[in-house]
């Protein structure tokens, strides 16, 4: 025991964070110690106003503070366009291209048998119901493009198409800058499988 | 504007901490909002209470909650040995080796003129009181292998010598393990320094 015991708590709460292992705990810690009183309280204050207030938007499931979150209440968005993603952060990602102009719908995972997640818990009949009940006319899927992305994508796929709706599915292939010699196997037959006219 | 405001305050309290950039504080926050409520809440109380609760050791300056550190307070610990850190991290670097039986002082940083880090800020006076006070037979300075830790070394060595106290540094040259061929030109100079009979 070369630390007090609060040091060592703080260290074990910064732990269960993804991503941090147990010498960054430790960095995170000592950072905050030298900290300003004030910067702490801030810092906490935040992390418990953050989760007190976020909920899910009722429209896509997107985060928000409010009923609808700030991609749905935008009025200047393409209403027969949605994009199904699987995190807050795929949604990012699609937002600073500044290319798509629909909305969202945010499943919060994909599907997996073994982990139990169905259709359900991804809130897929929600999902249904609101491409009857808005309209959409397309439903661009950008799930993950591994195994549960895949299935994910099949299953919303097959269960909306015979509502009358326009399915599609982002693009694979090589990375834009990248090189076709380092390029995977399965990178280079989806590459091959999505080859347009030139 | 995709996220609501306490989303982003989070994630902009996330980006404060050492190490962390834009995108890891995003995964980050989204991580903290899947929490249990009580999950937050207690990492909340972990950062005040640390920040309330830790202070410096008046005899080493470790991070601790009491008048003395854990290891300043371990009689078994031998008392004319001395180690001199930089950071809190380094001793625990040193505690991991089981090899120093001595106690630590901490100096929460290095002589840096630019910074305007002088000795009185690392509190090398006190360091030297405690060198006459508490008899230390050897003073073992840990100080990085690099401009600023030198120049700490090489300060401290100079102020304790007259004190009568061996001053000794670790040891540089090559990591056990490393790679002759990797080496850069500093550690292989100074490994070459550091040779001994075989």
């Amino acid at each position: 025991m070369l630390f007090s015991p609060s040091i060592t708590r703080l260290v074990e709460v910064f732990r269960r964070l993804p991503g941090i292992g147990p010498k960054t705990a430790l960095r995170l810690t000592f950072f905050v110690l030298t900290m300003k009183n004030e910067e702490v309280q801030e810092m906490a204050r935040a992390l418990v106003e953050a989760k007190k207030r976020v909920r899910y938007c009722t429209r896509c499931r997107n985060l928000t503070e409010d009923e609808l979150c700030p991609v749905c209440r935008d009025e200047r968005r393409d209403k027969a366009l949605l994009c199904v993603v699987q995190e807050p952060r795929d949604m990012m990602v699609i937002e600073k291209t500044g290319q798509f102009k629909g909305r969202y719908f945010i499943l919060h995972g994909a599907l997996s048998p073994v982990e139990g997640i169905g259709p359900d818990e991804l809130m897929i009949p929600q999902l249904l119901q609101l491409i009857k009940d808005k309209k959409i006319e397309e439903v661009v899927i950008a799930t993950n493009p591994n195994v549960e992305g895949d299935a994910t994508a099949y299953y919303i796929a097959g269960a909306a198409k015979p509502l009358g709706v326009r399915v599609t599915r982002i693009g694979f292939g090589l990375p834009v800058g990248g090189d076709l010699e380092y390029a995977d196997e399965l990178t280079m037959t989806r590459a091959l499988e999505s080859r347009r006219e030139m």
